[in-house]
């Protein structure tokens, strides 16, 4: 029999009405003749309550204890979908990720996923068994505790599973319809895309854009699992939502897929760093160690000996920088004038594989702001990819004008 | 070191304060140098919603799957206990079931417990650590899915850790302070008992004093376990509560010790029956194979080659008992003439030890009612309690009336 996996997130199962939906849409599966694995979160709101309680109860928690306590709301979610899926007359059954065993390291609240041995699920489809209802989000650890695999983790034990089982489709489910060419909230012209490459995928992801967590494409696109995103709340055809998929299987595609964009970003200028070998290294390294996420980074050109060294950074994290960089300079191991911060910044950026081959893209880019007046601070590219930091009060006006001139509204 | 048992109840660990009050007793025991396991329930009400879900979801569920749902309101409430005791220095872990592992039969949703091997828990008292958490309630089957216990499940669980681990004491914190000699709530005189013996314990939960699930009383029993009851809302000395022991360890005790009664009684009497050989098993059997728990029975003498068969059972299966009885008259298989159900009946029980040695209680039981103007409709007995059923409305009274005979406000 083919395997399919389909994952339902905390809204598709936020009740038993819609586990009764969900369970229907599994059912229209199984009668097609597939082996299905239904991966489910906890009921939308659940997870977040166990975490406050743990926060509550101990700020600096021991992860191993956090794991025991957040990963409950999944088995409750496992468990009532076999049971509705029984209910319909399909035989199912659930099993928690220790049972499976899904097998993962020991980094508490953050694991990574390690082997899915297939053995026991498999050996019960072959006694006639339809679909596993497996617990997303956790595992097993070498020292048999409990872990789970960090936000959206749901979406990483979906792929894995359909890796494991070599499954001929990763289908998510969620309260949205797909990925499109940009938010809807902010750009109208919007567009659901029918296929977009696990490439694309993971830029706009990591991006900002939260259909899918960004590990769950990485491990898609490296076993090759086809991802298709579709919402639980409408019927469903074969070719609804968004295929996320080798960029072989899309033939004609725009040069740019997306526009996306990030609201809290903050820019920060160390202003008069000694130019010296290994200072880039000094800089980065102290705000690693204060756990700072760096993303973009522009070093300017060197004059008398001194530079101006530039980088952003999530806004919440700006003083958490600031201190650092400052104790590095008290210490001596710094030398720089100032530090001066920018937290009314915005990213945005185009994403598409047709960049490889195609230029000007950024040369478009870059006009169609300065056309709208928008300045530009900061710039980084990748092969497929352009970002740049605006003034965030542009933002929205900097999304749709791009998706305008990029004709993203057409297919 | 030595080892203490303590279990905490669903209201004592309704919220996160009180499972920090719970955990303060915790603490106080580690003190005083002991290695504890705790039990834990379910914040109290929280079984009640999963088994909600589960039945709307399938009223004739799957008991499997059913076991995997309910049993997470305990891993919730273990995980956080263990993260308050670290939060107060105390070096503790929470165990699930499947992870002690606490093997158990098949019988998913009353399963009975199998084995404990202490050696998981012991290398980590071991080690250092000085509670281990176990969420109660919950078990591992020989195929390796989760199991529950029943309702009061957790008692057990306490109970069989305390035999397993050789426990000096297993105390059961709940939300009364102790075994009364009867309800307070209908007899303001009644009075804590310091000690009661197993048996008497065993015969008053089973006859609806609510305080220890049977099961727990009975295992506690046969492995001599020292069983505890007390409140953990009231501070505690080593002499709180009530201590259930063997009644060697009980020097001086009165006769009776407690007065219990059972409000939802009814009578049934199947009038002129064939009195032939094997007429009791076939009435019983038939009454046996619908589910219906009959307690007492009475054969009234033969008279004709006719005799009155009357037995109780609880009210909500009189319609259950009639149905089946009438059924086996259609088939031939019984003959009677009518049955007759009275719902408006109470059994009151005096329960002791000394009884075995003391006689007359029997006869001053019956004085007392008739005393009080209280006709006697059923007689049961055993060796340490007699039981009657009267007219529902007289219960209270007759409570009162031979707690007062039996003076039992004196210690």
């Amino acid at each position: 029999m083919p395997t399919l996996v389909m994952k339902f997130g905390g809204t598709s199962v936020a009740n038993l009405d819609r586990i009764r939906r969900a369970a229907k849409r599994v059912g229209v599966e199984v009668a097609k003749g597939y082996d299905v694995i239904v991966i489910v979160s906890a009921m939308s709101g659940k997870t977040n309550e166990l975490v406050g309680w743990v926060n509550e109860t101990s700020p600096l928690h021991d992860a191993r204890e956090y794991d025991a306590v957040v990963s409950s709301g999944e088995n409750v979610t496992a468990g009532l979908m076999a049971l509705t899926l029984q209910e319909m007359g399909v035989p199912a059954r659930s099993w928690q990720g220790w049972q499976v065993p899904l097998k993962t390291n020991s980094a508490h609240s953050q694991a990574r996923i390690e082997e899915i041995p297939p053995e026991n699920i498999n050996a019960k489809f072959a006694e006639g068994m339809k679909v596993a209802v497996v617990a997303g989000f956790q595992g097993i650890s070498p020292e048999g505790r409990i872990t789970t695999l960090g936000r959206g983790g749901s979406d990483t034990t979906a792929v894995a599973f359909a890796a494991a089982f070599e499954a001929e489709r990763c289908d998510i489910y969620t309260d949205v319809d797909g990925v499109y060419t940009t938010d809807p909230r902010i750009c109208e012209k919007a567009r659901k895309l029918d296929k977009i490459a696990f490439e694309e995928m993971l830029e706009l992801a990591s991006l900002g854009a939260k259909v899918l967590q960004t590990r769950s494409v990485e491990l898609a696109m490296r076993y090759k699992v086809k991802l298709r995103v579709l919402s639980s709340f409408e019927e469903q055809s074969d070719e609804a939502g968004t295929l996320v998929c080798d960029e072989e299987e899309i033939m004609e595609s725009n040069v740019v897929a997306g526009v996306a964009y990030s609201r809290d970003e903050a820019k920060l200028t160390a202003v008069s760093v000694a130019d010296r070998p290994g200072i880039a290294a000094t800089i980065f390294g102290c705000l690693s160690d204060a756990g700072v996420n760096v993303d973009m980074i522009v070093q300017n050109i060197s004059d008398d000996g001194r530079t101006d060294m530039t980088f952003s950074c999530p806004t919440d994290q700006v003083a958490r920088a600031e201190v650092a960089l400052g104790d590095y300079k008290e210490k001596g191991e710094l030398n720089f004038a100032e530090v001066i911060a920018d937290t009314e910044v915005a990213k945005v950026s185009v994403v598409g594989i047709g960049m490889r081959s195609q230029s000007g893209v950024a040369a478009k880019m870059f006009k169609v702001l300065s056309d709208e007046g928008i300045n530009i601070k900061v710039i980084t590219t990748s092969e497929i990819k352009i970002s740049v930091l605006i003034e965030r009060k542009y933002m929205e006006l900097a999304v749709q004008a791009l998706h305008d001139a990029f004709e993203l509204e057409k297919a």
